[in-house]
């Protein structure tokens, strides 16, 4: 396929805060954006030139939006596979395609995956009953976090548990759905490795950022870590080496655990861009939705030289509003439009520029 | 008035460019747009929640638009005044106000302004018939630029003159319309101030870029210019005279043009974000575009800092296509959605970063 030519019409599967900033990127590069939402107004579609309100499932819109789009994309991962799988069939380019969709949907699919591609986790059991929690459990040292194999995000769907604990009760508060127990790890710290890829099979990554999680919800990401670079230089590897192994083109996120002792395991990944890298904007010469776009869109990859140290901190719930928030621009505001400011929800981000980035590098080679 | 929260509707007259990436803006702050424009599909709709397709002086749709938004900004100075009003009349706020709008319109009016507040112009005369451009062309020296008082644009309605020429035919070429005639300037540059007041009176301005036109339209805007300091403070300190003798919320461009000793004659001014700001989204800590909005939603104004050294570069008609187009993300790039790109019009945009500014304040003065 040749790169798209500005014109042409980008859909995007879903309509929260990744697809609005996905969409106002996509406008920069001068396309025209198609949201397929099940929610009417949703954060994306007022950001869109089209909208369409309909279920994952309804084959006669799906075969709407398949018309109206040059190339497709999803801005989460619970998108059903069939959903995909339908548009492909009508004949439009999906990007990334199913295969990311079917392995990040399942914990145990999405580590044995992980797995297979030489990239180390912590250790997990897979619970197909409530008896098999016990025994797990044991294996694992006595303590681990049980969680829903499908549809968990931001600390939903899940629950830590030590021997001793009501192994029946916290099944059920999971509606004893198919979980994974995964074994509790004594990290030190939090990264996450943001890297896309082309059509043409280029990968480029971003530099990695350390997160802090609150409660399972993201609260702040950092660049950079202060790790040795030989740790970051393991995390990019296995996050080109993931990218390569599903053929997704675009961008993913690789979440990991970092031990005391600069060993890596993976977490889990995310088949899209991530929150861990809504700094890119401010602080890159390119930033992980300009990314994606170009990725999906056929064109090559962009650089992302890095000018600036920042942090990144997310604005839950009602800190999105004044007078909590700070409107003065000393740092970066980004608002999602979301219309009720639920306690927890994801509702905004600021990002501060720390200072001029270490080790700048010359920014172009052009005359 | 107290400053609009995140999710209430800004509505902008006029859905070109700068109505498309003011749109861009809002949204990175939480608002929704809402777009008054007669062109169906019009480049700012295509990233905005809404859009009334109505003549501006559709009294009926005006209404409505002044119904659905908690304040109305516009994007180009050829907005009727009588829309304006009737727009405030409804109980809207509408920033900038008409005085702006009034006083931009009509170059005779505009330069008689410039000149009340002290601030210098090229000489001119006002013709008001054929038979007046001969006399006028003499008490300027025998060469001038006969311009439309009204509606002309990168370089429409006007017309070089000089002594000997047919002057009923040169004023034929401007349909006989009421015109001004200017003195022709031997400018060594030119240049323009863009600067931006708040509700609370606050005036904040961009560093000063050094503008290049070919055939009357905006090839290339440099910052930093290299002029001597005191040069760029009496252009800036020209440009808050002139917001605050107008009243004007939001930013305005004042462009001048320098002669060989410094001094600045001032050429026009857009009541409105311009073309020669378009590199301070990568540039700055703060864009143009943000500005104009954080003004005209009541918030304070944010701080632009200035990070890089920066060459801007308009794309015009078939520029803006592959595969005369550099998709390589070296440079960044603003495409505007324009579905037809005949030859000069205005299609995009690059810039380049050229390097770090020369002097980098501290970043943030917070912990």
């Amino acid at each position: 396929m040749t790169a798209l030519s500005a014109g042409a019409t980008i859909g995007i599967l879903g309509g929260g805060q990744l697809g609005r900033l996905l969409s106002l990127a996509a406008a920069r590069l001068g396309f025209n954006v198609q949201i397929f939402c099940p929610e009417a107004g949703c954060p994306a579609a007022r950001v869109s030139a089209g909208h369409i309100t309909a279920d994952y499932r309804d084959a006669d819109a799906l075969a709407a939006f398949a018309a109206a789009c040059d190339v497709i994309t999803y801005e989460f991962e619970n998108v059903p596979v069939d959903t995909v799988t339908l548009l492909a069939q009508a004949g439009v380019p999906v990007r990334p395609g199913s295969k990311s969709l079917t392995v990040s949907q399942d914990r145990v699919e999405e580590k044995n995956f992980l797995n297979r591609c030489g990239i180390q986790t912590a250790r997990f059991e897979a619970i197909a009953q409530t008896s098999a929690i016990a025994p797990a459990l044991e294996a694992l040292g006595g303590a681990g976090v049980l969680k829903t194999r499908r549809d968990g995000y931001d600390g939903k769907g899940q629950v830590r548990i030590v021997t001793g604990d009501d192994l029946a009760a916290a099944h059920k508060a999971l509606a004893n759905a198919p979980t994974i127990l995964e074994q509790l790890v004594p990290f030190e710290r939090e990264i996450s490795v943001i890297v896309a890829q082309s059509v043409q099979g280029e990968t480029v990554c971003f530099d990695v950022p350390e997160n802090t999680h609150v409660n399972g919800i993201l609260r702040r990401s950092v660049v950079p870590t202060g790790l040795a670079d030989a740790v970051e230089t393991r995390a990019r590897d296995a996050g080109k080496q993931l990218i390569k192994a599903l053929d997704h083109i675009g961008v993913l996120a690789l979440e990991f655990f970092v031990l005391e002792d600069g060993s890596l395991l993976a977490n889990e990944f995310a088949p899209r861009v991530h929150n861990s890298g809504h700094w890119t904007p401010q602080a890159c010469q390119t930033c992980q939705f300009e990314q994606h776009i170009r990725a999906i869109a056929g064109w090559p990859l962009a650089p992302v030289t890095r000018y600036f140290d920042v942090e990144m901190r997310n604005l839950l719930g009602e800190e999105a509003i004044a007078p909590e928030l700070d409107l003065s621009g000393q740092d970066q505001l980004t608002l999602y439009g979301k219309r009720r400011a639920n306690p927890g929800r994801k509702m905004g981000h600021v990002v501060r520029r720390l200072g001029f980035a270490e080790s700048k590098p010359p920014i172009t080679d052009k005359g």
